[in-house]
């Protein structure tokens, strides 16, 4: 089962690719892609789309996982993480794949054990369950690995997420 | 010169196309799509896109005109409608269509002459700038139609509008 957690935003798209085999989570591949604010917003949601599907094409993931809607940043940070977030819902369902969803919670909760773990928790966390040797960075690829983890989580505890 | 004007929405997605010869402002298709919040979010995403799609190769549009950001709504209106507004976007990078943003003062101050007009007074501007016989309805298709002619008279009055 390979699932993809996305950690939607349009200047940093962060992404983490893991592999559920039993009880053990296998790194894939993880990262994050820019896009630069002195292009004009189609060129940086075109640029999204195509890696998005780029990396749908090459690893074929079962799921994918992304963060439910939030409520605690301002309307301008939502209505351009919306952007960003649609891009990628767009190229799940372009591809037929499904999509489950998250609430932060959710996820600190699955990862950390703990629904009001800090950033920097989360990261730990993450780097020790996939065993890797460094943190993974920005933000934003941990953040992307973290909901790929809860998703594998969720499914091995039988909760089978929310599709929307 | 054929202006495409959106007015992005998830649940309903108002379009309204115009041409502008001199002048003269003639209706050339306008309406909404809607998509039913029964279907997961990815599908009813796929479904707007496939309708920008199919729009802008019937009838190619010169440019797309589109509500700049808004700041007047709570968080969860502004995700989804972001999730719509980078649709509306994508669709217009894929097609080669250039982009140009108004805010909300801007088109009633074209429309109506007056920033803070009410729906109803946009309405009435709407139908009587472009000699229809009904009002456009629903607001969504009105508010599109009010975009697409703020963008002709922007023009006209060579402000040329912002590209984004």
């Amino acid at each position: 089962m390979l699932i993809l957690g996305i950690d939607p935003g349009t200047a940093i798209m962060g992404y983490g690719l893991i592999k559920k085999e039993g009880y053990r989570l296998i790194p894939i591949t993880y990262s994050c892609w820019r896009t630069s604010s002195d292009v004009p917003m189609p060129q940086r949601l075109k640029k999204l789309y195509r890696c998005m599907n780029e990396l749908m094409h090459k690893y074929s993931p079962d799921v994918m996982a992304i963060e439910e809607l939030f409520f605690n940043r301002n309307t301008t940070t939502a209505l351009a993480v919306g952007q960003a977030r649609g891009i990628a819902l767009l190229s799940a369902a372009e591809n037929d794949i499904r999509v489950f969803e998250y609430t932060p919670l959710q996820v600190k909760q699955a990862v950390v054990g703990y629904g009001k773990a800090d950033k920097k928790q989360v990261q730990f966390m993450v780097k020790s369950l996939l065993s890797l040797k460094e943190d993974p960075k920005p933000d934003d690829t941990a953040d992307a690995l973290a909901i790929a983890i809860c998703h594998a989580y969720s499914m091995g505890q039988s909760y089978g997420g929310l599709r929307k």
